[in-house]
């Protein structure tokens, strides 16, 4: 059953250390589907993340308790003259996956950005391994533009892997 | 013919405001190729170029008369995980445009990368309108791995065109 949530801007002071912090380390350190460094600390974490304006991190609220269970980053995927395409990535906390927060952040992200007048959205390192993401993208009107041959060092399998590039119109 | 280049790390403190950056203006300001603001000024210049380390920085001096003829910038193309694949960008002055200043600069980076341990080199935003650097990254073995539609804001031609994704193994 789909968890509902509410999605809304992130407040660095006080959603990153108990809400978006253990759920990127619990994401990055499986080492499966992020290319953070597994052994991120606290500090290297919030400079991946908490990116600066005009670049935006959201967290999906989890309507029945209030704690975050998920969190988006979302931003041009170039300067200049590759503005217009956005850039967005995704983490989802082990305990909410499989009720639909990851789509929900996702449809967020995808609408956000066509508000803010971006006129497409890429992925540019969608590890190859991880199905569901890329059935979710898929489902979500992505498609796989590119392959990056064994680009990913994969944790889990102990090798290098596929990385695929996805990309939609909005 | 060749021109003959000496090729050497930079010194951000005597290599950059007379050397590098008015290759750097002249380039992005024609907007066929790179993807930075055509109108970034010489700091903003600076902070897109002169990366710190890890990140290298090279520039090519014309044997003959001791001027900088382009430079190179090479470092990892994501962190972490993906770290094993290197990334390179390249400018050339209009004045040694066609005498292999290009060529050399990227062969000394595909060295440098494989000697850095790097197992691949990505480029992530090769103009589809720019064959000659196509032609040029084909023939030092990198191929055509991903298409992304319409992600270059082509100021020569007045539109958006394709953007290839390149890659080679070390």
């Amino acid at each position: 059953m789909d968890m509902t949530v509410i999605i809304r801007e992130a407040n660095p002071e006080t959603d990153w250390s108990t809400g978006i912090w253990p759920i990127w380390q619990e994401v990055v350190r499986a080492g499966d589907t992020l290319v953070f460094p597994p052994d991120t600390d606290e500090s290297g974490a919030s400079e991946y993340w908490l990116l600066p304006a005009p670049a935006r991190v959201f967290v999906a609220v989890n309507e029945t308790d209030g704690t975050i269970v998920g969190s988006s980053l979302v931003k041009a995927n170039q300067p200049g003259l590759g503005g217009h395409v956005a850039n967005a990535g995704f983490i989802v906390a082990a305990v909410a996956s499989g009720h639909g927060v990851g789509r929900a952040l996702a449809e967020h992200a995808i609408e956000w950005a066509r508000q803010a007048n971006f006129s497409a959205m890429q992925f540019n390192f969608v590890v190859s391994t991880n199905t569901r993401a890329i059935a979710l993208w898929k489902d979500l009107g992505f498609s796989i533009v590119g392959t990056i041959p064994q680009a990913f060092q994969h944790q889990g399998l102990g090798g290098k892997v596929d990385v695929f590039v996805m990309h939609r119109f909005l």
